[in-house]
């Protein structure tokens, strides 16, 4: 499903194929996962996931740009100082945000007891959160779930029961996701196999520049912490950041990336390229589950923008229209109504002749230049029924593009998100 | 209810004082104004408005900065260059957006059509109108209604009849509108008196930089258009651009205002001043009633930030918190999760220390430097169950404030959006 480069001069020698694998964050050598339940908000949810690599791993990371940060958020950014850490250990029902000293002492208890359970430093200890802004943590609880999963961790008697421990911490990080989000793959070498697993949560409050939606990956390759965050802010361009569900960005959002090198070899350059279009498909495709995840959506949303002078433009566009309530309403409500997806382009903030735009939903011509066309209303009905809903901006300004994803906006939306504190 | 200015020098000399009066846009002398069904879209609303000014006026007019711009709306703008014009033609039940040629020529047809009527010039009738965008105007239909509405607009026999005619104008710009908005309201000066009246219409699809939302503004004062235009641009920053009910910003949307002089004397420069209170709080008026109107809208929302280093800054984080809709629905469910208010505030763009924060719903302290308080829940729902919540968000950077007005997002939002074009 994503588009492997094939960009080879020698089309001799046979070219390294990477794959999709069951499983998820466990995957790669020398990394284990596991969830338990710590009763912090609801009794029977896993709620504290924890992520170990057997040896220190390079590490990269990337976080909210709302002024508001979490407290764990903070904590995190520091031990991402060196480039290095051992262990990611994550909570769902509490954002541990905006709660003062408590939060960053409850934030720092974590690291302390995951270190302290698991024999690393607590410098090597990320720590991240997601729930409820405001409230204190139940601390004792979240410490006492940490010691929990720092026994269980181990305890996987074959590869089997591993990808089920790595399961539930995917589970552990669901807050309103309705669907678990986790992939693994493989990326086959003349040298031998890179693998890389990864887990996201995100369903509301999503939005380009991180949206409540946290991210782990694990890989066994050997990369520099320097070229693993170049590679993890690249990619995170293309993915997460276009998402958008609400518009509405958190407090406590950060992808997190460890790379342990314990495949015990070096990727070769073309290798290297080949990894990275791996890296970057495993966070196009847990952007585009987040997505499909929306807060009450009921149908899937990508808005391809093509033909812009900039990638910055297309960009704003894709994200302008995915994100605007009209058009998510008329998504909802199957209205072939695309004066609101060129209103959208054209406040988007975008440099663009709206006379020169052709929309099409799914396959059907809908607009052209700028004015509407005489489709065929029970053709665009048919699109607009459908659960994946794909609309096409095209541009005569340029040789730009640019994808964003979201969702519809739903009565189920406005149910989810009037009651969510209490 | 509106703040007065009574920076006197002299406290001896008796202010004039400005006050509402029953009515709308045909109050102020020498204008008439009228409503008719011309069947655009539903054969029973009225749908075409037309405001005549017995003489040339001077005009003004702010426009949409969205780059798809209706046709009325081009046409508008060339005719409002030479600052002057002397009616104003609008319709409801399209948009005449986004259709091209024919597009053009509806909204010249329109002036045309006035013009012959009314006996004036075609260069000095401004056209706008509001609805769908992107299907042909049933012109023809269109200009039968400018010619019924330019003989019925001499018809009134009385000032009563004149109300009513003026009343069925304001009734003529509404789409999903679920009230009429008008006011006038009157300045006694020692030389006479000066009226103002105005009309105007916006319900979803509105946001700063202006939504779909038509504002129509007259008065009898003598005002130079250089003059006019400054007003005009200055009330609308704190006034029409502090609304938000979706994000979306329209086509279409344009405020525009008729000075005709026919009061018969200059404002003094204190008059003036008193004159410019008076043009502030009409607008600041109707956007509110713009808010309240607030598509499927269930709570009007009023967010006052106060303490920011500059105005853009107070004006940014209150309306970023008004248009969340995380902060929307919490505010329709009634649910006092203040977190989502200064996450909102985070990712606004304004610069602050979210640990200088504090944090009102009504009279109740929720947060404080950026920190949840124990605040009394029953207190908090007691003052979330009314109609009209107010949100106060107290920095501590500077002196500067601002306040934007929005509505809580429902079930309903999403039902009439969900079908507004079939």
């Amino acid at each position: 499903m994503e588009k492997i480069s094939q960009k080879s001069e020698n089309i001799a020698t046979p070219k390294p194929k990477w794959s999709w694998l069951d499983g998820g964050i466990g995957i790669p050598q020398g990394f284990r996962a596991v969830g338990v339940k710590a009763k912090i908000k609801n009794p029977d949810k896993y709620d504290v996931a924890l992520v170990y690599s057997e040896v220190p791993a390079q590490a990269a990371g990337v976080f909210t740009r709302n002024k508001v940060k979490a407290h764990p958020l903070i904590l995190t950014k520091k031990h991402l100082a060196n480039g290095i850490a051992q262990a990611m250990v994550a909570n769902s029902g509490n954002a541990n945000a905006c709660v003062g000293k408590p939060g960053d002492e409850a934030a720092w208890a974590m690291a302390t007891k995951t270190a302290q359970a698991l024999g690393i430093k607590a410098e090597d200890v990320l720590v991240a959160s997601t729930g409820v802004i405001g409230v204190e943590m139940p601390v004792e609880r979240v410490l006492k779930g940490i010691e929990q999963a720092s026994i269980e961790i181990s305890q996987a008697a074959d590869s089997q029961q591993a990808k089920q421990a790595a399961h539930q911490a995917a589970l552990a990080i669901m807050t309103t996701d309705l669907t678990v989000k986790e992939v693994a793959c493989e990326l086959v070498t003349e040298q031998g196999v890179i693998r890389l697993g990864a887990m996201a949560k995100g369903s509301g409050m999503i939005h380009p520049n991180m949206g409540t939606m946290l991210g782990f990956i694990t890989t066994d390759a050997d990369i520099p912490a320097a070229d693993l965050q170049a590679l993890l802010t690249d990619a995170v361009e293309d993915s997460f950041n276009m998402v958008t569900v609400d518009g509405d960005t958190s407090t406590n959002d950060m992808v997190l990336v460890l790379a342990n090198g314990q495949a015990g070899f070096q990727l070769s350059p073309s290798d290297w390229a080949e990894f990275q279009e791996m890296f970057r498909a495993v966070c196009k495709k847990l952007a585009q589950e987040i997505a499909r995840d929306g807060e009450g959506a009921s149908k899937f949303l990508e808005v391809k923008v093509k033909g812009t002078q900039t990638l910055a433009d297309a960009r704003l566009i894709a994200k302008s229209i995915c994100g605007s309530s009209l058009v998510k309403t008329a998504v909802f409500g199957e209205d072939a109504n695309w004066g609101r997806i060129l209103a959208a382009a054209g406040y988007s903030g975008a440099d663009f002749d709206p006379e020169r735009v052709d929309i099409y939903l799914g396959h059907v011509l809908v607009a052209k230049d700028g004015q509407g066309v005489n489709f065929s209303e029970e053709e665009a009905k048919e699109v607009l029924s459908q659960k994946d809903i794909s609309i096409q901006v095209v541009l005569q300004e340029g040789e730009a593009q640019a994808t964003a994803w979201g969702c519809d906006l739903t009565h189920e939306y406005v149910t989810i998100n009037g009651s969510y504190r209490t």
